[in-house]
């Protein structure tokens, strides 16, 4: 079980020291949203951000850079020249290149499951080095694709809710809530390859997480005012941000987890549910704060 | 009488259960908005978030897009592809392809009333099997082609303001005023068809809800300082996002309107007049738990 | 002097009777901003919405609709189709028609002098029966050309800085504020039309209000936190929105000026200066609420 | 070393008169953003607004207007007509004209280092003759063209972080970082000509400023939750502000850098790290006042 005690400890590597800089904390590069579904890249640029992330760049369709510009102020954005509306293969030299000196890397909020972007996300999927966190339709372009995928160049923290595992693993999604934990681990199993890190998340209440060693923990944070649009692009956000400040995969998954419940929580108690997504972030740091304090 | 008491009764099935997910509170469809106009989307939609949706989408003409996106991060868009600055029929088979998995539908605010969007909204009238809020602008469509109006396949909800309720009943808005309730029951009488649930709500202080049976509802919450551009529209986003939610259209209307009045009390009684429908649309979380509270 | 005492009993005449709509609190046409100055145009609308007017519309160059709608959610626009970075009297034909229905109009922010602009502001100086509030540029405008004004259609309100004034009456900066009393007396006999009501305020400290019979009044509310970009913007707005409400040009404007000044000092001394005109528009409906309570 | 006390009275000059102006509180131009990176542009007129600057304006890339608008209400921009996605000194001439009537320069926040944006920084450096403070990307094309840097024509502010430190003096972070006051020191020389008033900050924990007559302060405030992209560029902001109300290099320099500290202390003491640079901006008013009332 994942507590505050818990999550308290293992963010304890979080504790910020004087002589720091942004560069300290990490450069998250996020490869999210499409015409429509901006939003989902933006909620996960919010909740890297209020967890604490050095740095963080979204690489954009052209079209759409006018929309995140004006709704992220402290991230940066590389629009994608011949990407319009969706994340475009074509343009992956452009992202390669901005890849150079990022730290994590978070796909797939908001990304649609296109051709061309399914291409791309199978690319990076197989040959980023960084930890990675995928999520959305990132994982539907996986679930998709499972045949194809070639042992990735790097760690690898899968996010899927349940209707993303069911295509993951070929079930439905009220298999899968009937038994989530053979769900994860089937997951795990099915994505896990030799000598790369694997942690894979099944979110809904309880959230479960599978990592190496078969290692299960389950969250004990978390309420149904999260039941509503958004709320796991931020989470995508937040293990990005911890993985950037150099926690393991493992710990970035299940402190995460914790963290995004907890922020949660705070305001399911205070107005009960209809706080959104972007309220969630900003309570992040709130939160975090009070598991770091725990601590002395 | 719609009082506290009632309204929170009729609220007591949006109590949450631990295990549900957003997929469990429904998803609204939004037909709204048009250049000059886009305020009265992202108010529908945000009274829709605000009040519990689990997801909101927006249909949205193309170039209004970059707008809607940046003003409302958690709901998602559907750019149309050839609709510019109205919604345009020419766009009835992509909103159809996105109707097909919604819960329920709001139509009207902002639409304005051009052939082509009169065209869209009295097809969507009859053919939509969802229930759907009907509301402004596609109030004013009906007005003028009540003769072609023929027997919907689901359930609507009618929210006219007075001089909108005039142009339905062929009267003015000073007749309607010095008789609400004949108006109301005039209004419902025109518009019902055998077999299909209607509910009429007539706004304005005091406002009047006629549903099945001529069962006559007044809502005791409200304000003047409520008489300000876009509150209406907020208004059709609740109901919208009750219907979602699984209440019925009768209790919807009835507590949506009564819980929009509260909202609107809340910001009265402590800054008086000059709070705008945004602030409204903030304020309906705590109305909300305020209300599910008194239940327990 | 201007009072909290004397504001109150002018506003007296805003208490909100519960039997009322928007309607009731008039709709208010703005005519303002240009490439480079929108938030001029939306700072007015923001003064005019936090003061209680019913329904704000502004009528904007199409190339900058976008900017506009995303910043008044609220607020309705009308993009005129051939006026692109400025308004150009090209359009006068789709302005006339919107004016029809508006209760007052605000002319100026952010405008600038371009040729087209100009022909524009004195047809409407001249020919808009409604009360019409003539900030900004729309002075500078008139400045230029006092040769040619005519006889205006209705009441005007113009809201001069020292350095608009000066342009007004063709002296400088410094000898305006040497002698303002005879500055605001002679730019009142210079634009005093028989028939028509005139007032002119001559903003800055002590703001000073010359009205007909020559009538002068001398604001005490404000401070210097208020010198910043955009608050002469909000004060356009909320005059335009008391007259909105049916009060007269005279009290709309001495009342207005003092709510302005009061909404600052709130402001000014809770934290000082730094605080931006969008700031001041929130705190109004809170001034607004304190000088109402006075009466009762 | 630079504490509450010496800030406090270095700001004395800040205490406003009554009988004041938004033209008492200078004029700032910012020549900022890029291209994937307006927020930079965006957070420095936010440091100037929320510090007191009486007007603030912009010249950007014509692109990428929109975004600038909608984010900055209270600001003007001029949007450049030959300079797309970046600065381009290609509307040098139209920046002349608009440089005129300022009271400072802020220059480099997102700017990126094109060929033709760099020209445009090495004329400005040269030829401007009100004080200018250059920051980021501007002085990363100072560090590739120290040899063409020819006398400027008015005081310089530069603010490099360690890495632009680096290449200022080619040499490396890590060495910069060793030994700051050397570094310092070394590009305080480097870049000093006769009869111009120079000011190098060197940004990081216990920012260290050199000024003429090689004087050394360390500023006392700051924490690593500041560690975090944009930060810097409201800083810019505030000491461009603080030149505007008349303050001298030396002391705008090391007041502004005070005044950032404390104002991000206040939010770290408070919510611990996860705050935003936009978060800081809005707390500059309060830390501003609270210095000024240390004094009386």
């Amino acid at each position: 079980l994942i507590t505050a005690e818990t999550a308290a400890d293992w963010l304890r590597g979080l504790k910020r020291q004087a002589n720091t800089h942004k560069g300290s904390y990490g450069h998250l590069l996020i490869l999210a949203g499409s015409a429509g579904k901006t939003g989902a890249a933006i909620l996960a640029a919010r909740g890297a951000q209020r967890s604490g992330c050095g740095l963080v760049s979204l690489c954009v369709p052209y079209d759409l850079n006018t929309i995140l510009e004006t709704s992220l102020i402290e991230a940066m954005t590389v629009p994608l020249p011949t990407s319009s509306s969706v994340l475009n293969v074509s343009d992956l030299a452009t992202i390669l290149k901005h890849l150079d000196d990022k730290t994590a890397v978070v796909i797939g909020p908001g990304l649609g499951t296109d051709t061309r972007t399914a291409e791309l996300v199978l690319y990076l999927y197989h040959s980023v080095k960084q930890p990675m966190v995928v999520d959305a339709d990132a994982l539907n372009i996986l679930a998709r694709h499972v045949d194809q995928l070639r042992t990735p160049a790097g760690p690898r923290i899968l996010t899927p809710h349940p209707g993303e595992m069911a295509r993951l693993i070929g079930r439905n999604a009220t298999e899968v809530q009937e038994n989530r934990l053979d769900a994860g681990k089937l997951c795990y199993h099915r994505f896990k390859k030799k000598g790369r890190e694997l942690v894979v998340i099944l979110k809904g209440a309880g959230t479960l997480i599978v990592t190496d060693n078969e290692q299960v923990l389950i969250n004990t944070s978390g309420n149904p005012g999260m039941a509503a649009g958004g709320m796991g692009d931020v989470l995508s956000g937040i293990i990005g941000s911890l993985l950037c400040q150099g926690l393991s995969p493992t710990i970035a998954a299940a402190a995460g987890v914790y963290l995004h419940g907890m922020a949660g929580d705070g305001l399911y108690s205070e107005n009960g549910h209809g706080f959104t997504a972007s309220d969630l972030a900003c309570n992040l740091p709130r939160c975090l704060k009070q598991l770091l304090d725990h601590l002395s």
